[in-house]
């Protein structure tokens, strides 16, 4: 099964496959062939793998999980080097019963089924005091690291540790707020929307941006208008207006980018640090379209290089 | 021309363009087709662009350069959001008149010479007081973010700024520091070599291995096996045992790995901190075969999934 080892120079987490599974010759980039509707494996039943069932929307355990909890969870040092197992959850969400691949195609009841199943499952994991932190996220198309099923779905990883991105968002928003006593985010949905130049979409709860610097060419961070730290928490009364915003960004991404592969993820506070962030940290959902590839540059710096500028990517996305 | 943006949460410097380049229909992913030998950008020419030759490796302007030094350096602050313009430099190594497209078959004196120049373009810009950092990597193939022209070369980026992966480095090295009182690297190498199972190759002043926590399938990091924080500053005397360790593991990634597109990057000491990070910082280079998507899961949170376990990678990368 896979490890957890961390990198002890950044204190990165890595999964780190562990059998002897793969040739070298096998890590081609191929793109796989679009999968017949009538064998879409999705269509029909799973049940085998069945955790639970939300009126049309079923929650599996992942085919391949990278995540179980199977035994118990085990921290160990190697050296200098810290290893743990791979305790913890990856599920599969099943978002429709119909063979309908993109989330942008959905009625907006049926995305407010599937954000309130993120929150379920999240509530459910939060319950495990060895875990950390949940990912719930989507990749939809072969360049956002989906299988071309077109059956749409979304992930789920329950973890024992602390993704380095998050530990970095926590960090700056602490930074932050030590020196302003504010939310930064707070701080910057109102400059925003005084700029205006970045808002792709508001409605009375969320506002959608292009990030001033935006990683990716049309990326869009969806934000909550009110504060609030926890995703799954704070979900109730305002998934009507989170769906529609997330189906107004979609069908965007659809009509001006032509049907782009896409990932979006949530991004909540981690549990356990939750009594110490929560006038700190806005919880928010990350939407990258993949576009461009991410060159050694990026790769080896974290310094992106975006292609379009922040305001200009708004521009496009607001056209009718 | 294109700005610097900081991003407030993160602390991420981000190139983003600022011109209106580009329609979005422009953003797809198509592979460009080979260059014909007898188009060959490089094989003639380009003095128009040409900064300095040294014998048979030309240093050119880019042509699309992402910074240059016109006017001077301005630093400004667009409410919470910090800007830069792009003052620095962006550079091109032609590394051989000669249409060769891959490193790892040019000659060992000839790596010797690429090396050298990298060296030296850094100490040129280590003289000016704006530049905090230079980048010498090189993206081979077009899966890693080159055009496919099949004459090899390699690029400088002179930074007003430090980027984020850099001082997440800086940060480990002087936490490790802090604690032990010895360099991270130093104590790794000694650890390596004692377990063994993640060398791929190794002589007298380098070792080149799998790192520990890997990210992506069949990476490699090459440390000088004598303590120094700068490339530049240490590379005289060790020139021949640096292009000998490069060239092996350029030609085993050729050979077992298929002729994969791969980056590499060298990671040495920031100029500014220089006096304060010489004892905790370790320079070394990254390489990294390009041979797998990231996929919206590394994307959004940092948090990488290596198929191959590094032991096994190494494994196979030492067959002969």
């Amino acid at each position: 099964m896979p490890q957890i080892r961390k990198d002890p120079l950044v204190n990165r987490w890595v999964i780190v496959a562990t059998e002897r599974a793969r040739r070298p010759a096998s890590f081609n980039d191929s793109i796989p062939t679009d999968t017949p509707v009538d064998q879409c494996p999705f269509c029909t039943g799973k049940e085998a793998h069945l955790i639970e069932q939300y009126e049309g929307i079923r929650v599996l355990h992942s085919i391949n999980p990278l995540f179980n909890s199977d035994g118990g969870f085990e921290k160990r040092r190697h050296g200098l080097y810290d290893v743990t197992n791979n305790y913890g959850a990856h599920e599969l969400v099943l978002e429709t019963e119909d063979h309908v691949a993109n989330l942008a195609d959905f009625s907006p009841q049926s995305i407010v089924d599937v954000l309130r199943v993120y929150a379920k499952r999240m509530d459910i994991h939060r319950q495990n005091p060895v875990i950390e932190y949940v990912l719930a996220y989507k990749n939809y198309g072969v360049a956002a690291g989906s299988r071309n099923i077109g059956h749409a779905r979304s992930q789920i990883m329950a973890l024992p540790v602390l993704p380095m991105r998050v530990k970095d968002k926590i960090t700056g928003s602490k930074r932050y707020y030590e020196s302003h006593e504010r939310c930064l985010m707070c701080d910057l949905i109102r400059q925003e929307i005084k700029d205006g130049r970045r808002i792709v979409a508001m409605n009375q709860d969320f506002i959608a941006i292009v990030p001033f610097a935006a990683r990716f060419p049309f990326e869009v961070t969806v934000i909550p208008r009110f504060h609030h730290h926890d995703y799954a928490l704070s979900l109730s009364g305002h998934e009507d207006q989170l769906a529609e915003i997330i189906k107004d960004v979609l069908t965007r991404y659809k009509k001006h980018l032509n049907d782009p592969a896409y990932n979006y993820i949530i991004q909540t506070a981690p549990f356990k640090a939750m009594a110490t962030i929560q006038d700190e940290y806005h919880w928010h959902i990350e939407i990258i379209p993949r576009l461009t590839r991410v060159a050694g540059f990026e790769r080896g710096t974290g310094f992106y290089i975006s292609p379009i500028p922040s305001e200009m990517a708004a521009e496009y996305l607001k056209e009718e």
